[in-house]
This record gives structure tokens, sequence and C-alpha cells, in this order.
């Protein structure tokens, strides 16, 4: 039992640095605008998402637990990175290094074998390199755009993102999902004609 | 198209409404004690769990992607029935109906294949019937009990649970896992000594 404690004691403590991620707020209002979302709840609501839109990746036959598990463990890295806006190009950049040491340390805690997967999953996703990826990474700009959608575009009024932004930064969701790009242009259509991105 | 996006304004009418989710909160507080967890986030923290504790699953072969589906969707009935302590035993059964009403009307805003697919899940998670099922709900309840065990015992003082309450309503996760149940009991064993549970 020692050596099997001594691994579990690693993944407990890897679960209780985890929950830091509830104190992580992005840019983003909840639905109903009361308040900003966190990280945490970011990450179950792509996971839904994936569950109830997987139909519409390009790619049919895509394996729904590595989405799933990209998707969970995605934002891990801001628990001492902290939220940036995929807009804000400058600080994006300056926090790529935070977000990578990031990575070694938290997923470090896990034993060895599941910190390679994790951080593995976790490359994969930011590179896009797979069709799961790239689903993944389609999802991840949906709902924040569906947030902007149904907020009166709070997040893009306030930061007075530019159609061009809005096109650069969310173009390779094409890549994971062409469907899902022709709802988001439709949105983009409709929130330059009401004004609120120039 | 048209037949497409009619189903595809289900799913999203769907998932808007999950946003509700975060809304909810729990009897339990994150471990940093500063607030109480709503249910998004705790949904999220169950399916990294799953990701991080899946080999000390009693049975070996579980589908993962069934359990995560489980843990991501089980709580949806709450934004209509509220979220009722497992040990409130009163209130437990008087929620059962609103719980059911819920199901039908939250999953019913799905195509019907998804809405079919989301109710029998859930509904296996309700009633422990597999392995997947019992998997699933020994984590739902390590989770709050970790929780308790980190914020010096916040729910089972405020609301005075008895030793005898805890064993009773937890004695399941033995079917989900042995190796959880045993870690559990040391959890409770240290409540008693430390006078948090009678």
């Amino acid at each position: 039992m020692g050596e099997a404690f001594s691994r579990f004691e690693r993944q407990l403590q890897f679960l209780i640095e985890a929950d830091k991620l509830k104190h992580i707020f992005r840019k983003t209002k909840l639905f109903n605008q009361s308040r900003f979302e966190n990280d945490a709840e970011h990450a179950w609501h792509l996971a839904l998402m994936v569950l109830t839109l997987a139909e519409y990746s390009n790619e049919k036959s895509i394996d729904i637990t590595k989405v799933l598990k990209m998707v969970l463990i995605h934002d891990l890295v801001e628990i001492d990175a902290g939220d940036v806006m995929v807009y804000d190009s400058i600080n994006r950049a300056l926090v790529r290094d935070k977000e990578l040491a990031a990575a070694n340390r938290i997923f470090g805690m896990l034993p060895e074998d599941q910190q390679a997967e994790f951080h593995c999953l976790w490359m994969e996703f930011e590179n896009r390199e797979s069709p799961e990826a790239k689903f993944a990474a389609a999802i991840d700009r949906f709902e924040p755009i569906l947030q902007n959608h149904l907020t009166d575009y709070y997040t893009w009024r306030k930061h007075e993102i530019t159609s061009t932004q809005l096109y650069d930064k969310n173009k390779h969701i094409q890549e994971g999902s062409q469907f899902i790009w022709d709802v988001v242009q439709h949105i983009f259509k409709e929130a330059k004609e009401k004004g609120a991105v120039i």
C-alpha cells in the first residue's frame, strides 16, 4: 500500500491544486450578465458543448474522449499564468513562457505517466496539431463568441475589438468545424451591423 | 440547411439553458474556504477526478467516456430542482419528483436522439446501475468529503452531520472503488477524533 498511496497522494495534491482554477476569472460574462465566468465553469461548459456538438466536427471520426480531456485540462496553466484575452496579442506573447512553466509545475505534480499524458494533450491542443485539437480549439472559441452574442457584446465593446481582430483570432474555427465557423460569421456580421465592433 | 439548423438551434438552446448551472450553489466550500462551490465547477472537478483517478475503479475495464458524460450532466436537473444535501433525507425524497420533471424539461430541449442518450445516462447514474455509474457516484461523493476534510469540516459541523449519516450516505463508494472507500473511512475516523462529527 505504501507505493500505491504515494502515487495516490500525488494525484490528490494535483486535484487539490486544480481547485484554484475556480478563482481565475475570464473577460466574458455569464449569459445572464451577472458576473464574469471562471475557468473551471468555462471548462465544464466546453465539455458539455463537445458532447452536444461533436457531430459538427469536420473530421467525423474524432476521438471524443481525447477532445474532452483537452478541454478539461486546457486552462490549468492559468492558475499560475492568469487569463489573457486572445485579442490581447502583446500580452498573449508575453504570457507564453509563464504558461510553459505552469504546465511543468502543475502537470509535474502528477505521477510520471499521467504528467506525460496531460502535458502532451495540452501541447497538442495549444498547437492545434490533430483533428481533436482543432475541434477542441473551435469549441474554446465558440463559447466566448456565444457569450458576447448574448450579453450585448460586453467584452468586444469594452475592449474595442475590431472586425479584423475577430476574424484573425477566430478563423481557425473552420479547421475544426466549418459548420460552427458559418454560424460564427453570422454572429460577427450582426455585431458589426449593430455597431458593437468597428 | 433548414433541417440541420433547427437541430442545431435546439442544441444551442440547451447549451444556453445549461449556463444556469453556474448559479446553483452547493453546501460545500472551495478548498480555500472563500465561498461555496457551484454545480458547474463541481461537475468540472469530478470530470478531472475521473481522468486522474480512473485506475482506482473496482472494475478495471470501465468506459471512461461514459463516466465523464455522467458526471458532466448529472446535476443539470438542479437548475429546476435546486441543490439538496445528501444528508437531508426528508428533502431529498421530496425533491425527487422535481428532478424527474427537470430531466424531462432540460434534456427535452435537445434533439430526440441526444435527449434519450442524456436521459438514460442520468437515470443510470442515479440508480447506480453499472460499473460506470458506481464509479461516477463514488467520485461525486469523494469530492465533498475531500472539501470537508480540507475546510475544517465546514458542512458537517454546520449541519451537525453524524458518523452514522456519513457512513450510511457514502458507503456505496465501495461499490465503485474500494480504494477510495478506504481513504474516505480514514477521513471519517479523523473527523470523529477531532470532534467535528458526533
